[in-house]
């Protein structure tokens, strides 16, 4: 047993079943031992960028984490954004880097970098093995990493360390169980609740999953505290009769107005609110000064059984399931061209029950998460770290997590021709996804910006380099390109249609949504 | 006048041209600013790894850099591997990247990462300004470092630097020439050369141009030296009467064997032939044991008078003109389906005067780098760090520095995917670039590292990740659906006939050759 094997050996045994791959010379050792260990199953991206999503769109989903293995230096850098992603949603994920044999690095042969350097800002641990028998260890610290934290570990195996001789396998120690709040902060918490001013519950990371929500639907219900959503969460069950917190807003004048109408925030999971970006003159905190911010659990410890405690501490009713109203008639789809907020209508009203929504659907997320709100049960995944691109291919890894549900991916398409190669993938492994491209032809948020700044008419270098329109990208032909059956709606009838075909056949397939 | 009109005031000052940009919110300023004092002309990327590879095209052919501007840390990740393609060619190139406003910076906002971490692997000059009045003078600094090294000079921008007050423009002090040739170093290059042993004269950088060429060709013609050229040179001038050395192969094998025919290798720019990758009981020196390595001249010192003034001391004769030959009289394409030896001998026979050929062909570079000794006078760039998908931006660049002077670009399909988005700005600033996709529908040198390790049929899992077949990537509609007239052929005389179709007409153009 070589290196490669025992590495490949040490992560099946610990249940690491899917390798997002695209591999290098350096990582052949690595391809081969997955044919001769076997357990996990090898998915190729045609992108490092997508690799990485893919591992997070999965991790999300599984709960557990899938390898993405990648091609030393400049394959790593590749899938970095998309791994600073996964970083900012605490996805459990292992990232596998090869790298020049031991003795070859002191040649600076071309493709010789700093991989260590350029792991450590998107990485929660990082290591590089120094011997094949180090391997197997090294792999179960990382697969243990990304279990705990949960984040992303790099590991990077020198190819010497993956041919040579090595020892077997080495078994990974269980995870570490999210730590409980403590009794004082739980009370803290409840004395806030049931005061007089009106309270905001901010909801993050795992509260948004179906029990914390319903916990969290019971301290609302017995406090009449009002229910936030973080602006951008990692993984959020949503629709049927769930509790549905309102998502504080993108903007920050927006947001700290929805702030302001409460006299306390409570984080629930999730940071204290901060601006997306700093502005001229507006403070990064969101929370108006004098509104205190208190903390029920922290991002990492168990919100989940301490929203339960909290209610039952506060005497809340047990969750009644929400009065079965009639599902509403299917709205006639809006006459003439379509517009963001018929798309977000449409997309809304003909997601099936159980669908996964994956939206990197930007300006016209707001639209669509309101939309949603009562649609049936779903799975939203969203944008964490702010790093575009990573819409299709986190489709591409939930769809594989999950093949039993259809996926849907809400995709602007600035952002979708980052990573547009994840739809071979869609195509070559099958996946029911079906992609709703937002088509706007342009940096649609970037002109928002240069409004917002006072630019209502941007000048030519501007226009330049915020427009799409010139050629207009055909993405049927793109989607075709790759595999993908495809068409084009450009109004809300035909969307609706398209959505329909497309959710009725299995495997993958694409609408461009001209707006 | 902000920090933002204070930078690009200074680059326009110091004959900075073009930008090659992704930007984002933080970038907003700068954008303004390109408006606002004019002098640079943007070009949009639809990926970062588009811009920085377009800088890098261009820096290779104006000879002076380009600014690539990108968003925050993500951002520059995603221009990461072709800024090492660019560090390895020691191309002149100014990477500017937006930062958070320094006061947000410790909100630990979601796009926060550690920029000047993630730079500093593949740049030779790092800087991030921390006062407004501090741009110009820093972006001042970033050129003549870009300039003089030549390199990848990184100036990271917080959006306060670039929206406060500044005073005006720096200057940016003249670049320093490459260090002269020690007179000694010389003499005893003569001696090598004058002794009777066979020497093999290696060039690289500068010495793969005109002057360098035809300086080595009067040495080669004074001593009988044999003219070898480094593998991945970043330029070489080709053709027409330029005398053609021999470029060392790439596998380490062959590579040796070259070297073995020499009983000295002297290093005229070019570094010590050491192995692309190590193998397994395989040397990373690809000179055989025992063989001499002199060095005329480094990377870095002036090369190209050093080998005139060697020339002289030879007493060699004036360069005269190559015998004139008469064009031989086109062969006719052979029959039957297109191999890369034929796509290779077409390309070769159809490529016209003056034309600038990038290659990231792989598997066909070699085929095609012996075809092309004999075509008329062009440019060849060719891969310098190993990190793929550079073909298709590094021919956006070139095309936008030689507007007069065709493009081809030989492009491998598994490469091109990385960067395709490039095609659109081909489209969009309609370069007369020609792109032809080497349609062999795998990554051909996997497998042929398989075969090399032993594997002669590769199983299951390792031809998972190495087949692009299922689907087959459409690059005709690849092409088509951003904006670029694309057409298949699928034997030598379609490719021929395609090759010049597209050459006949202006703008871009796509030939998938499926081989």
């Amino acid at each position: 047993m070589n290196g490669a094997e025992s590495l490949v050996g040490t992560a099946a045994a610990a249940g690491v079943e899917v390798c997002f791959a695209n591999p290098g010379t350096t990582e052949m050792d690595l391809v081969r031992a997955l044919d001769a260990v076997g357990g996990i199953r090898p998915v190729l991206g045609l992108f490092e960028g997508v690799c990485t999503a893919a591992a997070d769109g999965y991790g999300r989903m599984a709960g557990r984490p899938a390898l993405a293995l990648l091609h030393l230096g400049p394959g790593l850098a590749n899938g970095i954004a998309n791994l600073h992603n996964a970083r900012r949603a605490g996805t459990p994920l292992v990232c596998l880097v090869g790298e020049h044999a031991t003795w070859h690095r002191r040649s600076d042969a071309p493709l010789q970098t700093d991989i260590e350097g350029l792991a450590r800002p998107a990485s929660a641990w990082v290591r590089m093995s120094s011997a094949a028998a180090e391997v197997a260890v090294d792999t179960a610290a990382a697969i243990a990493a990304a279990r705990s934290a949960p984040g992303v570990a790099t590991l990077i195996v020198p190819a010497d360390c993956a041919w040579s001789e090595a020892d077997g396998p080495a078994e990974v120690r269980a995870p570490t169980p999210p730590a409980p709040v403590a009794d004082a902060v739980l009370e803290a918490a409840r004395r806030v609740l049931a005061g007089p001013a009106p309270v905001a519950l901010l909801l993050g990371g795992a509260a948004l999953g179906e029990r914390g929500l319903r916990a969290a639907g019971r301290v609302a219900a017995a406090t009449g505290c009002r229910l936030l959503a973080e602006t951008f969460p990692a993984r959020w069950e949503r629709g049927g009769d769930l509790p549905a917190p309102l998502r504080l807003p993108y903007f920050p004048e927006h947001a700290t107005a929805v702030l302001a109408a409460s006299a306390t925030v409570l984080l629930a999971g999730a940071r204290a609110p901060i601006a997306f970006f700093g502005y001229p003159g507006v403070p990064s905190d969101l929370t108006p000064p004098g509104t205190p911010v208190e903390t029920l659990a922290e991002p990492g410890e168990d919100v989940v059984e301490a929203l339960e405690r909290l209610a039952g501490a506060l005497g809340a009713a047990p969750a009644a399931p929400a009065p079965a109203e009639p599902p509403a008639a299917p709205a006639e789809p809006p006459p003439g061209p379509l517009t963001p907020a018929a798309a977000a209508a449409v997309i809304a009203a003909g997601q099936p029950e159980g669908a996964v929504v994956v939206d990197e659907g930007l300006t016209l997320s707001a639209d669509y998460i309101a939309a949603a709100a009562s649609a049936p049960r779903h799975t939203y995944l969203g944008v964490t770290g702010g790093a575009i691109g990573i819409g299709l291919p986190l489709a591409a890894g939930a769809a594989i997590a999950c093949p039993d549900r259809p996926v849907l991916c809400v995709q602007a398409d600035g952002s979708g021709m980052y990573t547009v190669q994840a739809l071979w993938t869609h195509a070559h492994e099958g996946l029911d996804v079906t992609t709703l491209v937002c088509a706007n032809r342009s940096y649609r948020i970037l002109l928002e910006e240069l409004r917002r700044a006072g630019v209502e008419e941007p000048p030519a270098r501007a226009r330049a380099l915020t427009g799409l329109a010139d050629p207009p990208l055909d993405w049927v032909a793109l989607g075709r390109g790759m595999g993908v059956p495809s068409e084009r709606a450009t109004t809300a009838a035909e969307l609706a249609a398209a959505l329909e075909r497309a959710l009725a056949e299995p495997g993958p397939h694409l609408v461009e949504m001209v707006l």
